[in-house]
């Protein structure tokens, strides 16, 4: 049996098992100090009360003959009613409301939507699995060193304000955007987003809109979701998560949001093609992760998430300021868990050593989220406020 | 935007959809009528009492300090280790086990582990998601009404004992095997294993053996797993699940056995590929799930495996005995959940209707599993007991 080519194609080392391997050889050198990660954008505070009560309750019920509850392959009617209430102002029927796993899940699976032969745009830098998503299924061929073959990579940099250059998208692709963006914590603003959708329908193209941190959001002024913009419903698909506004990174939930009004050429609807996709391939989530996801929705549950991701914007404005205090650039940490910090000249994975050695902090080096992100670090902050305080204080002393 | 091609070639109308809208139909036309599903393998038994525990503990842990986790990709090594000791008598390495959300959705992952060009054989009739997702990666083409292009179907009927014609399994295949069969109910012989496993390393095929009904299995004689099979580890990977014998359909867990052995051409490990696989596209099933799927395999879960498999295998006693007191020819029903009922002559919605009309019984038509289904249904033994029950006796009414 041969291997898929595709599969081939995929660059060898994902990132986040490369960072722990270094982490866990310079531990092992040294194991009487203690490393702080501020790497990888993994949750850790406990779940608060009403959102836990609501996974305990149904995990109860489920051992009695009528709560009992088996496929719910389409996800909770009632979860779907209540996310396109409070995300969406209700404008959208439960049949354009797809629950999932998690965020990385239906990134894996949307792409099956369009194919191998889809042009496929992504910003750079970005999250991994757009690019690697793309090439396991033949959109994207090898890897020259700096990117994938047949991949566009948008740079978004301090430079271009972080919006792409339109120009450089083929009409009828496939476009990555993520705002709040994981790495680089920059937020789009109106006028972005609503450039983008007039590119987007203008050009044949669809925006995969990952919407993932949108509840760390803080400033008014600044959309929450793509949908807020009119056109999105005939150019984007929406994906979002309770991983981080929740503390669900372990529990896996998240959704999309497919309007009816996106279209093939031709007119076919999305909509369909994806009900058909999901059923086929996935089996639903997990339905104490819904009934939890239920719970983190009421009126309670939405209070815990606000507290919560003040928890993690307090992180994020602590380690700002101690690299700006270095006089380090960065950008994000205001409306996003991630502050994302320039070192010109130098690489990112020489950043991320030092780093490592001289204050035993681990950090995502920008160069693993695309070619543009040469010469910054990631810094998360889901950790404890005594990690982060911790760490800060490393930096500071110097 | 063009629609993926792939996506296009499958045939509308995805079996169970269609089920659930004719019951639906009828059930409306005849508000006064009990229907009785017996259709699709959905569990209705509630949790016993140590695999719920192992649910609510995990729930309530996460709002501790103590007790809280994140992303957990690779899955408890605590579970990979006891599935190991408990389906596989040890003999593989955490590394060979790999935690998923369900069979479904690793049937969907494995294929880009071979990709589009590779040949797929499948038993016929067979659970239609080897299938659908195969065509949806490219590896199968076009409907023809009976079936799809590049897809090779290997009729498994009484006239064959159920043993497919390997001569038609083009070499370096994909051949999807399940045993205890669905829908047949079929469990395939150490014998009929063995030429299977010998079969595959001859000619460079890959058995995805799903092996989700194993724990029906009562005849000692039966092989509960291909892994009890020599040679095996050079040439199948396994996937299982804890939706049918500890009722978490909808909690969702499963695993996929992948042993070092397997080798692409050339040697390089089908397992590092795969690890690679569900890195990109997959972030691991729910905590908690795995806390149940760990409670489920001390030995108090297991005994509640037990009664509850016992309970859906005495339904499975009473369908089948009701159905060939009328005459009716079955197999499985025995060391399986599923009772395959043949009708000569007739073709399988043809009963299918007929039975819903008649008895108001939901069953699953077997020509929807593929071509050599025809002629059959499929009983499902996933019910209440009084349901079965009043089923048999509509049955034996006539």
């Amino acid at each position: 049996m041969k291997p898929n080519p595709c599969l081939e194609n995929i660059a060898p080392g994902y990132l986040f098992p490369e960072i722990a391997k270094r982490r866990s050889a310079y531990q092992q050198a040294h194991p009487e100090l203690k490393v702080i990660s501020l790497g990888v954008g993994n949750t850790t505070e406990p779940l608060f009360d009403t959102i836990a009560d609501g996974l305990v309750r149904e995990a109860q019920a489920l051992a009695t003959a009528e709560g009992y509850s088996g496929y719910q392959d389409e996800g909770s009617a009632a979860l779907r009613q209540k996310i396109s209430e409070v995300f969406y102002g209700g404008r959208f029927s439960i049949d354009e409301i797809f629950i999932s796993d998690g965020a990385k899940g239906d990134v894996g699976r949307l792409q099956l939507l369009f194919g191998a032969g889809t042009p496929v745009a992504v910003q750079d830098p970005a999250y991994p699995v757009y690019v690697d998503g793309s090439v396991l299924i033949g959109a994207g061929g090898p890897h020259d060193g700096t990117g994938y073959a047949g991949i566009a990579y948008l740079p978004c940099t301090p430079e271009n304000k972080f919006f792409p250059d339109l120009a450089k998208v083929a009409p009828g692709s496939l476009l990555y955007i993520c705002s709040p963006n994981n790495p680089t914590g920059y937020v789009m603003t109106r006028a972005q987003l609503e450039a983008l959708v007039a590119f987007a329908n203008a050009n044949g193209a669809v925006i995969i809109f990952d919407a993932a941190y949108s509840e760390f959001i803080r400033d008014k002024a600044l959309p929450k979701t793509i949908f807020e913009i009119a056109g999105a419903d005939a150019c984007a698909i929406e994906i979002n998560s309770f991983s981080k506004p929740a503390g669900f990174t372990g529990v896996r939930l998240g959704w999309t949001a497919l309007p009816f009004g996106l279209k093939y050429d031709g007119g076919g609807s999305v909509n369909k093609a994806w009900s058909r996709v999901t059923a086929t391939i996935f089996n639903g989530a997990s339905n104490i992760a819904q009934a939890g996801g239920l719970a983190a929705l009421s009126e309670k549950g939405l209070q815990e998430i606000r507290a919560l991701t003040d928890y993690y914007l307090e992180n994020a404005h602590l380690i700002k300021q101690a690299l700006e205090d270095r006089g380090i650039r960065t950008i994000g940490g205001y409306d996003s868990p991630y502050v994302w910090a320039q070192f010109p000249g130098r690489t990112s994975w020489d950043v991320f050593d030092e780093l490592l050695t001289k204050y035993n902090i681990v950090t995502t080096p920008g160069s693993g989220f695309g070619p543009a992100g040469e010469s910054f670090v990631r810094f998360s902050a889901f950790g404890h406020h005594a990690d982060v305080r911790e760490a800060c204080a490393r930096l500071a002393k110097g």
